[in-house]
């Protein structure tokens, strides 16, 4: 099952598997990716914000990118999350991805500065500068503060600075209209996070999508993926549902045990623990790992979705 | 020039020098160690958000947090802060602080994962757990995002796990209530962050300030502070009023070149490379420094203030 | 040119056209009126926002909801904005309406005094009470601050309180998930108020659109909801992105002189105008009119959209 | 006990009784006001937010408004608050005001349609012209969305639009800003809104409080008040403190059931009732009037004040 192309199709932000202790998980992050790959997934992004690299150090973020290209092992494009507030961190993480064998490298915008629109631009420009690897903006204002704006998308775009955007902004008007704009730098993909409009970001001539949920179901997304590219809107519709209802399981967390981050991604890892494809649902420090009585309805709706 | 107490006092956050090129400027931090502690402080804060150390990799904060303590020499106590996002990089950083000498480590809530409260407690108990320092809590929803609510806070000192409050939310109302409530825990601290409201704070019972605006004019604070603690109001206020005056140096970035901690940060650093004491005004990337327009209007401000 | 159905299609928001000293002008929205019809709208929307009723008095109010009844004169349903704060005014609205004709009236959340849910579901429970007149429930965050919940929705819907929602809240995600969730609710008609997003909107189930944009090119608006009937999804599209690029006319205003609401409305009254169909972009007090720079702005894109 | 000057004080937001079937209860509304006036307030302001006026129609404003003055007999100033969102609806209450003999009225910045500084002003000047009334602007974001700028509050300062500030925002450093900088025009009075922070407003210079909490406490706000005009700094602290535990009272309600307003309000409408001053806890609809448990929360509260 080939992927389309490299920056494009369903590239799921991947999980990472802990054992009970917070350990990175090797064996059950190995079955995670054969599951993803088997679904028919046409890239891997690992250290996104789905892997908790939020809460990771850098030695748990270098085990896990480096046990990623491995079990990977070039079947897809690999790209690596750089999650960090400064420039400076950002480009040693770019370094540690180059030298580990990723094939891309994705970045947002500098956080607890609270910076500039110019100040974006530079940090992604010294970025550039300073690595080989293909760049992708990570535009995340909830994480994050601050908005990417769509000028400065373009002038990124311009300047031949990114290879792509992964928006995971929820702005459905402001992606498409970035979508349009870009459409006179072909080599740009446009991809997006949210995993509820996966329908309607490929009918505006989205590239790809980037799904937390497809950890749990991806073969659903590169079907939702293929029926877009070959439009057929209706089953593309249907698959989006069918998606939508099994999202369900990000809000089962108790209120006000969990936080957001903790709650959606705990959903995600549980329903892996439960579909058996990974040991526990710990979480990386301080966040807080679903309960018995969390993960039974997390069991559940998988039992609904027929994935159970 | 004695200190009233450990933690109470006068605490500047401290600036970061650079040199033109982005090095650690030591001459310069020396210099500017030395101006505080003739202005009257009781002690130092390094490494925090003034430090621009949101936007430093690990080598310079080491080197920063270093230096400071060599220079500071013992004369008065030095916390170190802790700015990360996970758990596991602020006991490392923690560690760190015991290594080169810090006398106290100050937490910020974790940022980017959107923690809830229980999330919150669990990052400062682990800490604690992992560290002989004592510890702040520091208190700054703008650049986390997440409140540590006065529940949290209260949880925290009735443990035992926190030394203090640096509280740089602006809320008034809210840090006047924690106050209030953490008088049944006198070894804890409370420290205002607001620059322009330490007669408020001390009228209301705090302990000691953590003011931005003192890498200028630490003697203005220290004179602050010390009416205060006389009961002396109406020299207070004047003093207050004084150096709010002088706050607007954070106030004169051109709208949309500068962010909000570039434009405000900038500001005290130009004004310090004025006033002869440090070198350069140079920000660390991706923060843009002050060009020369800025720098005048802020010189005219601080002949405006009889400092120049 | 028949409409579908009584609470479906096309339902422009009218706007109200004003003589240079602020008066009503019926002259121009006869003709405003008529260039509707014979865009083929299937219904009216008298006194929403972008009526400017949040800037008339009641004596205005009842003359534009009297003079629209008149001029439409059965030809299309006329539904009749109530936007006040309070329930007791809501009901004297309700009442107004009744007595001039209108079909329907449409009742955001209560405003100023930041409900609770249970206090908007009493709000729109009294409203039902007190009208024989059918309801759609206006869900308009950004100018009342208040979300309307899908379970408030909901509710309101299995009440038999509601005939339809007019959604102009910008959340695709949630409109969606309510779309879904109100077709056990047949009879309760799901309108979006987002002009940019009216191809997703019919996609994923909406029963019409009310667009403000529609003002200006109600055909182009018809041809889009047409297409999203017969299933072309691509001629959907293509009059989607048209008119897209069409609503750039919102975005002439001077920064800073104008606010968001005569920003937007001002660009489709200014417009109206250049098209000779209404007299003058005359806002009402303490709107802002557009200017010569901002007009002439507008009379390019009209050029460049091919309706001038 | 005469009161200081026209626009300084206590000047008391005036809760609205109601009979039980929502009609307005005169004798609880005279009640009120001699518990207010033998508390030693220096005005009454009536028709504000703690009034319930945004949930009130027309007649009941005029009915409160007309007993208020007549009730008042002259002894103090009689403020009337002008909530409406237009110009136009203003100018009414306005002129509603002058006839039903008001000493001022109270306005502030437009609402639901969003405007710009440059519409806050226009709108201020429109309602001066209008009325021969002196009109207090009154800066309430939290219900109308928009700031009234420092900048605004000077310029109408600065045309003599205004005779005064109600100040409601919460943010103590931009009020004290603005004490400052209204110092050059001395007619301008300064009233904070905030109950809990009276003795910082006054320590910086304000004139007066306009505090909801003082319908159940006239007497302590009074002596708040005078203790500060006398520069006794400790003696007003002491009395803030008591107000900020009483304050307890706007907590009670059940989270969830009430909302903001009507949580706050209710508050107060309870404690009244429970002190004996009016007969029911009753709110306007569709706000939620507090049920026996949240009573009896605030019964508690008010023997711990020893006010039962």
């Amino acid at each position: 099952m080939a992927y389309p192309e490299i920056f494009g199709g369903v590239v799921p932000p991947l999980c990472t598997p802990f054992s009970a202790d917070g350990d990175v998980d090797a064996a059950s992050l190995q079955r995670l990716i054969e599951y993803q790959i088997a679904g028919g997934v046409t890239g891997i992004f690992a250290l996104g914000s789905t892997s908790e690299a939020g809460a990771m150090n850098d030695a748990q973020r270098r085990e896990v990118l480096d046990l990623t290209v491995r079990f990977v092992n070039g079947r897809v494009p690999v790209l690596a999350g750089a999650i960090a507030m400064s420039t400076g961190t950002v480009i040693d993480y770019a370094h540690m991805a180059e030298e580990l064998g990723a094939d891309a490298i994705v970045i947002c915008a500098p956080y607890y500065i609270r910076p500039s629109q110019e100040e974006v631009l530079q940090h992604f420009r010294l970025a550039h500068a300073a690595t080989t690897l293909p760049i992708l903006a990570y535009h995340i204002p909830f994480n994050v503060q601050t908005v990417i704006t769509s000028e400065t998308i373009l002038t990124l775009a311009s300047e031949g600075i990114i290879a792509g955007v992964k928006d995971s902004s929820g702005d459905e008007v402001t992606f498409r209209a970035n979508v349009a704009a870009l459409a006179q730098y072909p080599h740009v993909a446009m991809f997006t996070g949210s995993e509820l409009t996966v329908d309607y970001a490929m009918f505006a001539g989205a590239d790809g999508v980037v799904p937390g949920l497809g950890n749990v179901d991806p073969a659903g997304y590169r079907r939702l993926y293929d029926a877009a590219i070959a439009g057929d809107w209706d089953a593309a519709r249907a698959e989006q549902t069918r998606l939508t209802n099994l999202f369900a399981i990000i809000r089962q967390a108790t209120p006000g045990r969990l936080g957001f981050t903790s709650g959606a991604l705990g959903g995600f890892k549980t329903a892996l623990r439960e579909l058996g494809i990974i040991e526990t649902n710990t979480m990386a420090t301080p966040m807080m790992s679903m309960n018995d009585d969390e993960s039974l309805r997390i069991r559940i709706i998988l039992e609904e979705a027929g994935l159970l």
